[in-house]
């Protein structure tokens, strides 16, 4: 069966023009940013039966990619909601979901947007893409890219981490290391866009792209039995997944799938923590120039157009935002592995630190239910290895260990 | 709605003797290994409407935990089979789809076993799990007793992946090295599980954790419609993926849910091939001393019992086996992640290499079509990473690399 998606048109977020489908990565009047928009009504009368088959491209009737043949796929999407009662109660909240996207095909979020991204890519005639990241875009969209026969620019941080580099070495041929920051490069990148070199894979601009990243939404809600828990923690560097996920619940309220759209809660490093300062200060967004956090992916000092629309969402939506220091960030990603078994990286656990520092300080409401958005695997984090110091066994020496360790002596 | 199970008994694999289900690791009678039978006569009344939900716990009726509430999870199970027209072309082979694994919570097809393993020591009141790994067991028990609240006491190789070791020492509190290989600890530990001051969470004897990989089977076969490939590929290490994925195919049929068992492959490092090397000449199993191979999750050179069981399954089966050199196993890697974007571990991409190798050779029929489990991740691998050279741009000298890699000057 023959999905057929629903989008009709490019409407500005700043000044409302609208625009008809196709690659434009800005307004025509007022240059300001572009949001895709749908006929809803096939949902409001159909109901959730619109849906069909599984991962991101169940949502394919709300997603912008006409032609079935283009909508490239590695499985990703469809990942777990886990309910973590030990952590619920660690944490003294009524309950806790935790949406593991390291389950994705490349180990993190990215590959909802990279699905969408590529798949447009395809849609609109180009035959190579290119992104700028820290490391977790850049392997996503070399994996997509080359699923999708497409060549693939990739202009990863030096100091990714050391699987991430070794993904992405593996999936295009044509990786560039660059020194320097993600904010400054990018703003160079996002002028050579316009040269049609290439297809836009980055964060900034690129509604098709960002578009893959609103099915976290409609997997939360569906997977919540279309009652979607009260609150929403989601990572924010540039702010992709949080309008994303925020609009995901927008359509689904507009559509009557959910009764509310839940209170979205930004997190970010207090290391790259413009958009928490902007909120917490109430007053407008300013760039910081920032250093290392280990939470890579958050590495955005600058968030340009899309953090003012991260912090319009904040404001008129009645959100909140936080930030948390490496230290409590590592100390979550231990927490989390030893209480749940959920192994994640730092760039993905922000937001449970965030959660957990705003709790002790009473800022949120433990009477409430979470639902908090872990963005990356573990598996790509980079550090020491514990000491490789071994014991050879034999029978006795191992009876006494365990005995030991576990029992009776 | 609570999905019971249809365990009924445990069956000698040697003697036919029929046992009542619980918790025992062989044959009274004759200690042959025991397999877990089931009562099959819902599945051919009913059909797949008995399945519900998604995950390994959707195949809840043919897996032998009774009680809703020992059902972990961390969202194992339903992984993507991709259909990969490319990779087929580049084999010369009619059609060739993937079975990812690396999709799994902990990045492997552990997780299956892990699942109905630790379920089942929840399930026979046990507080303490143990296994002894090469690094990919090590880290889904560890993960799965966590999120059972149980305590893990693993045995991982001290030359696991700097990924491996850094997944189990975040989830376990008790990780012990050893040095020396795999089969000399096995005899020993498997010695100390009469003990029972731990769970046995080994692939040697365990019918309850083995019976989790059985739903690989069952999803290959769901995924394909009902009419799963003519030949799979699965990875032997001791066998225990291969012998449940051949069952969970054997039960269907029986069922009447698919017309054919598919022909099953068995796929071994050569560095560690005793059961091609057996089959191959068709005499008994001789045990390898074997030393390091870069698919360490199949460097087992003594599969015991459970190696027999593979090698008559192959004889009876119509089977076939085959084996790789690590080279060429690396070679598998590169070739998947730059033709399909899919990036896995050694280990995992061993069954690709030996497919390549076999339809190289012409023992294998270009002309049918082929699934390939990919049972790990590439995220766990450990390898140089590329050199961190990098270039600080500004506009120019962006505008001029991209030029030079994609377009026109």
């Amino acid at each position: 069966m023959t999905i057929p998606s629903l989008a009709r048109e490019l409407t500005c977020i700043d000044c409302g023009a609208v625009h008809p489908l196709g690659y434009r990565l800005e307004c025509e009047k007022c240059r300001g940013l572009l949001e895709l928009r749908y006929d809803l009504e096939p949902l409001r009368r159909e109901g959730p039966s619109l849906l069909a088959g599984g991962g991101l491209w169940r949502y394919a009737p709300v997603l912008p990619i006409a032609d079935p043949a283009h909508r490239v796929t590695l499985g990703e999407g469809g990942t777990p909601l886990l309910s973590c009662p030990r952590l619920a109660k660690t944490l003294g909240v009524r309950s806790l979901a935790i949406k593991f996207e390291g389950a994705n095909p490349t180990g993190t979020v990215k590959d909802r947007s990279s699905a969408t991204g590529v798949a447009a890519a395809l849609q609109f005639g180009f035959t190579a893409t290119s992104v700028v990241s820290s490391g977790n875009a850049g392997s996503s969209i070399a994996a997509y890219s080359a699923r999708a026969g497409l060549r693939s620019l990739i202009f990863a941080y030096e100091r990714a981490s050391a699987p991430k580099l070794l993904h992405m070495a593996a999936t295009t041929a044509d990786l560039v290391l660059y020194k320097g920051v993600y904010d400054d490069l990018i703003t160079h990148w996002d002028r050579l866009v316009e040269s049609r070199l290439f297809f836009d894979c980055g964060a900034s601009r690129n509604a098709y792209k960002h578009e893959g990243k609103k099915t976290i939404g409609y997997e939360i809600a569906e997977q919540s039995g279309w009652r979607p828990p009260d609150v929403v923690v989601a990572p924010v560097a540039v702010g992709e997944t949080f309008i994303a996920a925020a609009r995901g619940f927008r359509e689904l309220r507009d559509a009557g799938w959910i009764p509310n759209i839940p209170r979205m809660v930004a997190a970010q490093a207090t290391r790259a923590n413009a958009i928490a300062r902007a909120f917490r200060s109430g007053r407008a967004l300013e760039p910081l120039k920032i250093g290392y956090t280990v939470a890579e992916g958050l590495a955005a000092g600058n968030p340009g157009r899309k953090g003012e629309w991260v912090l319009r969402l904040l404001r008129d939506g009645g959100g909140a935002a936080g930030d948390a220091e490496d230290e409590q960030i590592l100390e979550a990603q231990r927490m989390l592995a030893r209480t749940e078994g959920v192994w994640a990286g730092p760039t993905g656990v922000a937001t449970l630190a965030v959660l957990t520092r705003m709790l002790a300080a009473r800022e949120l409401d433990p009477a409430q239910s979470y639902c908090v958005i872990i963005s990356e695997t573990g598996l790509k984090t980079e550090a020491a290895a514990p000491s490789r110091a071994a014991t050879a066994f034999d029978f006795e020496s191992l009876e006494r260990l365990v005995a030991e360790k576990l029992g009776r002596a």
